[in-house]
């Protein structure tokens, strides 16, 4: 057996995560949302939790919004409050699925006036981009139709494009239009932005300020996530990930709880290319729900196993895998990826928090921190954050 | 081309279709659940809805209730309401899965005291079917877990048995425990019962009077479900349809409208060794939400469906079929099927309605009655019936 | 019910299905190759065979060639040969899966020489185009890895961009190169162009005369495919379609036979944008495999399937569907949509038949030809034709 | 991060992997079989290749048959050679898929005579058996069909029961049948045993001597296959297991490859039970082909990952485990079985192979021990062996 000569994950110290607000409220299926103590009932409580988890990860630095759900007053305010917590506002999000409404679509929408109103709430998520200095609007489009005939696939593409424009019209220069695609649900017959090449083609005809983001949890079974995540790379169009486990739907777990190697590969494919740099522009974020789990110590497990497996990314012997692919070296090629992924990295992340001046462990710490204990206490009354507010 | 000597759909006069009471009342998503004008607020306003599909289909002839959601102080009333309106109320369902104790599972929780708590519920709902005079109680465990070490998988084996063995020891022997199984949600990592395998497995331990409910919407892609039917009739273990429509996950869509083929297909199966006959004991149940569309035409819709692909599987010719595959005959077995399935049965259906003394067109039927207009205008105030209530 | 009040689907009278040369030689498994009697030993019987399809059917005027299967000294004796039997030779498609050079990749290899072979075996195809007077160059690329870490994937793409503009480059004006995409097989952890998607970005890059072609068998579990036809007819770069059923894989059964309602919705997709006339320019073709029914039924039986559903998609109330649609009536819609596919044309598509010349029914007429009967007793002695040749 | 206090996997030295005589052979898809020198052209010279990887990992001590593939004249002095190369004759595999009589069926067949000559062959096998002195007849069942309508599903699987009585009564009373499922493939409509329920069933019916075999590939998209074991085991019908990795299909690729997560979550299912230890008597078997990398260096792998991932098992805190299991504790319950996966046992496992006298890394020992050029050299001439022969 082979092990990478040296083992270097130190690019891992500049690596942040950025995380969503509404993985601190309440979530849950269909069936029944679960409650538990110390949910934070406002934006700010949102943020301070979030602030916790970069505090024991330091891999965690901003927080995106959704909006209504993190619709405040005063958003600079909100940014201020994030800043004394030691973190920053990340992308701002749009949510065209809970109006009435939007029964039967929103920029899709047949009705022109509910067309308008979708990408007016896009204006003023950007005015909030104003407000807080985020530079990313990133836009999941939860548009479908249930049964065959019920609209115009077609006809809806045509819309969609339209009020697609009238947003991207509506960019700073330096903003970011973030498109995502998701294969099924809330609709279950067709979805408008159903995959990686309907998203790519809007952003394609929209212009360089929109990109592809890729949930992790938004395709076909069966589909090779990694290939996707190369040719987006490849067509300078990956915008951000929205990290999360699937196995059955877009179940919205704990990233590399369901398929710890396929997360691998993902990062594989990014660091190999050195998208895993600052430079490269690319958003790394959660997306993620924590139905029946503890939410903070769900995000910071979610931080730790992007982290896990980045390092072990990063340990790929990279030139001795080029070599074995070039030489048509089938098993020894698989072997010097496979030796990496088979590394237990745990201790060099806990070597590098140490020389962050972290803990070396972050589960551990934030169980010690009696943080969760004073919230559980402090946030009593009022009304817990969920998907509904 | 060859047709079916005799075109007689017959049976279909006798065949009825069990409609289930939450039909009627709100769905939807784990994002947003719509609300229309008109929506029951009481299980009799319900049993009401039901009445109006089966006065216009002559097809619907019982309401399925699900307890708590239609807990009455006095089912005996709700019966002869029911009586009055022409329906008989039929199967009770349990629901294990909207309490904040079952978290981490209802009948196969590590608690002792909430499996306990699991196990009355249903004695409890036994008690409702000795007051409405039910003979079928409908059990389907939503209990599993959302990540790999959650819990036991074979514990919770041993547990669900323990439970089941309880809730059976509770029956009147006139009754039927009809024991569902569903391939995922409303966890992520494993289900308890997530097959026909598991559900017969707990059905052969417990005795006669257990039987496997199949809902079409619970199985994983690509499964053959035409061959579960038959597998099960084939072991006597038959007890139940639950039928809607699946795309991607448990959709719950209008039955035949995701796959009318595959419809046709798991009534031929039925239809071949006379299941279709009120002899066989086999319930034909929907269980499915209207999301979008209009319940109670939703529903219409539903049941004709069920009933054009039963003519279908009518007018296969038997005789003609077996000597195909007898033969080895591919394409000519192959052509007898498609003969009966390409065959416009809608007009013998409309027939067969006249004759019994309905309207030829049930959506036009009920379009034309009022009816959805009056209960509009008479349903304002109160809580409208959804999944929750 | 309502119907459509015209029947009109003249339509069909100038609609032409290709058909490919390799449904009449043997194919199977990787388990098993079953052999039949009267199956043909070369391209001119094969030709032979696919214009019995069109002399019952009127609706098979072209064949698809295979090369090198179908290789012969003379084209342009093969072409008079077809002319003579009343078809014309069609779509010339490459073959980069059978030479041993190309187990790890042709036109993705990481050795040049075997890149440059396989851009060379094109080049060669495109010849056979010039001798055959074909317009169409289909390119199917088997090209994948078994295991992660095998190839780089990003530096395959590059490989295969580069390759495919060296093919490009050696078309005439007139043609078309259509660039066919597979979600697996025959490798089976990642495929060069596994989806529409990566087929489009290649087409685009390359200009105008390069095109996708859809094979409804190349798909993950639970895709909608009329989504992907609104889609590529909308980028007006749907070249061509393979038709062919799929329950599992690619398991290339007779096109309507797994799932007739999807078929109709393919169909209703290409007719409401008038892609079924012959001036849309999309090639119509089955490819599809006859491993244990007889050929040439399975194939006129195919036909047959693929003129149902685009007649039922001709007689969808188009005016009133887009009513329903714009009125948000989504049961209404959907039901526009039904009655056209429950309608049993089999009748209409006779009398067209009949108004052909035709005999009404073509799987009768080619049993009662003795045209079957004949080939087994004529062919005998010589190699069979398979994939292999 | 908490690490299993002792680490503790002795028990991997008793823990032996059976292998196939055709892992060795020739294999590929239904568009190429790739061949490489050396391939074996005898059973004899299969047996030597198993030999070989018993040699480096000292846990392959015995190799599978499969008739009529591996057919000697004389079985006991193949069993004498196996003994002389320190390894054993394991399990006997019947085969009723490459004969033109089971185009349509073989146990299944709608034809008596084609029904007594597929049980006739399972009646050699277990004459095979007591020449072998082998103890396992496996039976993968490959009958289906591939259109609806084309047999009957109920009849065949009455036949199928008949069939299987007559095999079960000709077993002595220590042998055993194990009965394999499969989700699809070679036939692309129905299989007559498609899921572990149909496959206990028919045991279930026979006697105790009849156990489900689980292939890993077998199974639909997104099956939970450890779940699937852990009942199998609870019901005492777990009788083997057919390793390998699936993507897509039953890709049959080295076990591991495709998700080594789901290899150690099996792996617990079986650990926590004690089911790895030899009295449980279930054969752990690899059943896979290598298609394009080299056959003897595959395997070892292979064998490697079945002992990482069962080291890996062997590492789990159990009782750490069932505490946090009772108590609720998601996150810590997931957390113990993460840790023991993501721990790296590669130098366990090299410390376990020296104390065995074995070289501390096979493949490297393989590669040295220039066995593969000598193969190459000596096996000139002749018929390479294939699933064909």
């Amino acid at each position: 057996m082979t092990t990478a000569a040296v083992q270097d994950i130190s690019a891992l110290a500049d690596f942040g995560i950025e995380v969503p607000s509404w993985a601190y409220g309440n979530s849950g299926t269909r069936f029944k949302v679960f409650t538990t103590p110390g949910v934070p009932r406002t934006p700010f409580e949102k943020v301070a939790d979030a602030a916790e988890v970069n505090r024991v990860t330091g891999a965690a630095p901003r927080v995106s919004l959704h909006i209504p759900w993190d619709k405040v007053d005063d958003f600079s305010s909100l940014a201020s409050f994030a800043a004394d917590h030691k973190v920053a506002l990340g992308a701002v999000n749009s949510n065209v699925f809970q109006d009435d409404d939007y029964k039967l679509g929103s920029l899709t929408n047949a009705d022109k006036r509910i067309r308008a109103k979708a990408v007016a709430h896009h204006l003023e998520c950007i005015d909030v981009m104003r407000a807080t200095g985020s530079k990313t609007l990133k836009l999941w489009l939860p548009d479908g139709t249930n049964y065959a005939g019920q609209d115009s696939i077609r006809a809806r593409q045509d819309r969609l494009a339209e009020s697609l424009q009238e947003i991207y019209a509506g960019l700073d220069a330096d903003h970011t239009l973030l498109i995502e695609y998701k294969f099924f649900e809330p609709f279950f017959y067709h979805t408008d932005i159903p995959d990686w090449g309907t998203s790519l083609l809007h952003c394609l005809a929209l212009g360089d300020q929109a990109k592809v983001v890729l949930d992790t949890g938004h395709h076909a079974p069966g589909t090779n996530i990694e290939f996707i995540v190369a040719q987006l790379i490849r067509q300078n169009k990956l915008g951000a990930f929205d990290f999360n486990s699937r196995n059955y739907a877009d179940d919205d777990l704990i990233v590399g709880a369901a398929d710890p190697f396929q997360l691998f590969r993902i990062m594989h494919e990014i660091v190999s290319v050195g998208a895993h740099l600052p430079t490269s522009g690319i958003n790394f974020m959660l997306d993620q729900c924590h139905n029946i789990e503890p939410k903070i110590p769900g995000q910071i497990r979610s931080i730790m196993n992007v982290q896990e497996a980045t390092a072990k990314a990063l340990l790929v012997d990279a030139s001795a895998l080029e070599k074995a692919q070039i030489d048509g070296d089938i098993l020894g090629a698989h072997a010097v990826l496979m030796d990496a992924y088979n590394t237990d990295v745990r201790g060099l992340l806990a070597d590098l928090r140490e020389s962050q001046g972290l803990d070396r462990d972050p589960v551990a710490a934030f169980a010690r921190s009696g943080y969760m204990e004073r919230v559980e206490t402090d946030r009593v009354g009022g009304q817990q954050a969920g998907w509904g507010a």
